[in-house]
């Protein structure tokens, strides 16, 4: 953290009054614990599992541990980027590096984070099919990737508003986002200390941390949209750039004469940012001025390495909207100001919708892959319907696995709350594993390697009566132990050999295992003498296995 | 009711309690009503709307409200059934109507909830591509069809275990779950009381009622699954086809030769019926006599109209055990039973998985229609991962809408408790609720007349801010009001004109609002003179716009 930066921290909280503090993540996470590999110490979550198995590692978002939110995370990338800072470099971005062959520590810590080489993240990142947002600022990050062959990864949105929410909160959001398994964090703030809950979060975040910087510029101009212009929008940008922001939406697709294309839509422009930047295009009758001053942009993004996330701001808003002209037309703008980015190395992704019925998802996927160059796609779920509000967490978790599926490369989350209020922690929890799972079916179906050992190692916990492990394999295992609780309540029902929701004469795996150990040779030592033996084993048909589980 | 099943119903409640009862479906429902329509009085709900719009009529499964559960529902079939015994007819199955040219009463009733002609039903139900399972004992039933090109529907499971719950609990359950949309229900019990249990649930079930014949059998034979045979069989879906069961699953495809296919499997057979047949065919080393004795079932069926499920016994329990041999040889064989059976014109669908990853499931559906001559597909999920026990009803939405949008025609609903624990009432309204909403998505992407009328409806009350009626139009209107209420508590809010998600000043729909109002006529009239004229009309961005919702 720079001097000013921590200043702006303590200022942010003059009381120093200790934060509400989340249970410790071993609490949430039982049998489980982080586990740092290599030099560069790279996190997993390494789950203990009984039955003689090895443990479990998994992906790992949740951070260093018991730091005090008011003096930040240990700033590990720091002497990296005093080693490059000291080449006195123009461009700083991670593309630019990987053009010229160089793997950076970043790239090698993505590269342990995802089970591949090295060089395979350089040559994904050279070519703008991969991103690393990490802004050389943030030197609390723990990289990481987003392009569509790696692991597919899940935003999650947070910030206070005009309505709800203290710093405080903010932060404890955050915190508890990325328990869950968010890989990046949005902060949508756009009500009062904007800058200090930015700083709040950026100091006690060891994932990305994305913007829409527009909100804040519109702040300064008191909501008045006419008067925004590049000269507020580009001190905005610095401002947040100095602080440590890796991505920014930048809406800068929004043409003058994508706007007429929106008239007829049943649900117009939901987009903040694109309804915005149209409402100043008209009132001007003139060009966004994120498009006439992309290149301007590119210069400052270069400096910091931020990465673009373009903005759909003319994303459709609903069933009736879904892939028309305007989504289309804004797309291949975005294609041509990818070109541009990439002129300057600067990294780039494409934010995509939205609301789309199920048929029409292959379609955004594959013109976004041909119109932008296969930059990375980061979609908002999108929702298979708009009928269900209170619920879009699934409505829009089918379309992210989908999407996700045909090489989407990140999630943004929608919690049951979309559409009706603002998320609390359960609808936060929610909401992010429920993109967790899209994003894993997505890995599944994509083949991505290693991704289905954890549904192996469930279900042969499972299969074995290990519930245990079964829960503890759970993306939420304290809930995943109350429901067995609630219809198993004893202890000893843990080590129960049959499933409860079926009752002990009931269980198909008690039964299968029954024919599996008398059965399973039936075909190489003839059926019939099997069956004999069977029966010569006696005429119990539940017969007690031995146990695979020890007691806890 | 026959005299007998009264009989059984008064002696299953000796004391005549008065149930627990649910709130009224007016409740549950605010500004809904059901409504009849025609001479067969067909039931749709029809949600009243503000800003001038038509009421929303809605596919209804709740049935007549306001009965004495210990009497049993109105019995509307009744009459239709009694004119067609006074032929004495050897088969009164649909298939068997539909055949010969003749449109029953079930078919025009589920002509009239789907919006198609009599014809249309008749001619698919001739095909065997759709079914009606509609028991002539089940006179309380209101008709509905499955079948590709009809909607989607769902299923519930409902049932006591050796574990938990009463009758009592069972008929609150079917009247719960079809609150919340269930299409048909099955009655999974296995406790004591099996027969008493189904006898209240049928008399109380207007929509289609299933069960697993097999279970009961084996309580005959206390457990002892060596001890099953065709006569104790047989009279257990005598005793079940005269209480009115509707459809009957039926393991007839587990073969004694498919078992050892099972043998390298991670989590073997998960089907309890499955196992249970496979291990009688290892014990006797003989053919399953469900298989051998398949046309004697046949005849049965056609004398009730009951359909058959055909079960899928060897369907994969996890993803590494997914499109295996096993699976797919027992799918084979369905095939055959259901040439078999309509021969008999007898109505069949085929169950199918369980555990599928997403880019396998296409492959499902594909050698379903294939091996098994188009008859539906009635598939559990598929969950598309393993890893996420307490959010089974998510991995298996996405599975589920896929495969509807493929062309399966019911899905048989998964909970939150799936693998951990019985379902309670939340359980089965978010689990119910997860399958309208994948079934609704693939009606969509299938393009079914009319499917899209509800987002349509839904997305326009949203983008002209009325509340009440985004929230009514939900599938759970309570929770989405209480939802609006944490964020917005005041009255007025549900009135605003923004989003609270966002705050007043940054409400996209707002904004468009202001753009279209002053924009939309851009292209016809000229940029610059709507640009100056949206100048004129003054400098405040947000300018209130009429109210397109009375007060409530």
């Amino acid at each position: 953290m720079n001097d000013e930066s921590k200043q702006r921290l303590r200022v942010a909280d003059p009381n120093a009054q200790p934060l509400r503090t989340l249970p410790p993540v071993s609490e949430t996470f039982p049998n489980s614990s982080r586990v740092l590999e290599g030099e560069l110490g790279v996190p997993f979550r390494e789950i203990q599992l009984a039955g003689g198995e090895d443990p479990m590692r998994v992906y790992d978002t949740t951070g260093p541990q018991g730091c005090d939110p008011r003096g930040g995370l240990p700033r590990g990338r720091a002497p990296w980027i005093e080693r490059r800072l000291a080449d006195r470099p123009a461009n700083l971005s991670q593309m630019h590096f990987a053009r010229r062959g160089v793997v950076t520590e970043e790239m090698r810590f993505c590269a342990i984070r995802e089970g591949v080489e090295p060089e395979f993240v350089r040559s994904e990142v050279a070519a703008g099919r991969a991103i690393i947002p990490a802004n050389i600022r943030h030197v609390e990050l723990e990289p990481m990737i987003i392009g569509r062959k790696f692991l597919v990864k899940v935003n999650a949105n947070i910030g206070n508003s005009a309505v709800g929410s203290s710093i405080e909160e903010e932060v404890e959001k955050l915190q508890w986002a990325i328990r869950w398994g968010a890989d990046t964090v949005m902060d949508l703030s756009t009500g009062k200390n904007i800058h200090a809950t930015r700083e709040w979060i950026l100091r006690n975040a060891p994932v990305p941390i994305g913007t829409v910087p527009i909100y804040q510029a519109l702040e300064k101009v008191k909501g008045r949209v006419e008067q925004l212009d590049i000269n507020i929008y580009m001190e905005t940008l610095e401002e947040q750039a100095e602080q440590g922001v890796d991505y920014f939406t930048i809406h800068a697709g929004v043409r003058l004469a994508h706007i007429p294309l929106t008239a007829r839509r049943v649900t117009g422009i939901v987009s903040r940012g694109g309804s915005i930047m149209a409402k100043w295009c008209l009132h001007h009758h003139r060009e966004n001025f994120l498009h006439t001053e992309f290149e301007r942009i590119c210069e400052l993004m270069k400096k910091y390495d931020i990465s673009f996330s373009l903005g759909d701001g003319l994303r459709p808003g609903c069933i009736a909207d879904a892939n028309d002209e305007a989504q289309f037309a804004e797309l291949r703008t975005l294609g041509e100001l990818t070109r541009i980015a990439w002129s300057h190395d600067v990294q780039v992704m494409i934010e995509g919708p939205g609301h789309v019925p199920m048929h029409k998802i292959e379609e955004n996927m594959r013109l976004e892959l041909e119109l932008c160059h296969e930059a990375p796609f980061y979609t908002l779920g999108p929702l298979t319907t708009d009928i269900a509000p209170g619920y879009d967490h699934i409505t829009s978790a089918i379309g992210a696995a989908m999407i996700g599926s045909f090489g989407c490369a990140m999630l943004c989350y929608v919690t049951p709350k979309e559409h009706l209020g603002l998320p609390d922690k359960d609808d936060v929890r929610d909401g992010v594993i429920a993109y967790k799972i899209a994003a894993h079916a997505a890995d599944l179906a994509k083949g991505h390697p290693g991704a289905q050992k954890r549904d192996d190692a469930l279900s042969k916990a499972r299969f074995e009566f290990r519930w245990h492990d079964q829960v503890n394999l759970a993306p939420a295992p304290v809930r995943a132990r109350q429901f067995t609780d609630q219809t198993l309540p004893a202890e000893g029902a843990k080590l129960a050999h049959f499933c409860s929701m079926c009752g002990p004469h009931f269980c198909s795996m008690k039964l299968t295992a029954d024919v599996r150990a008398l059965g399973q040779d039936t075909v190489a030592e003839g059926m019939a003498e099997k069956a004999a033996e069977f029966q010569r084993q006696g005429g119990e048909l539940y017969v007690p296995l031995a146990s695979t589980e020890p007691t806890p």
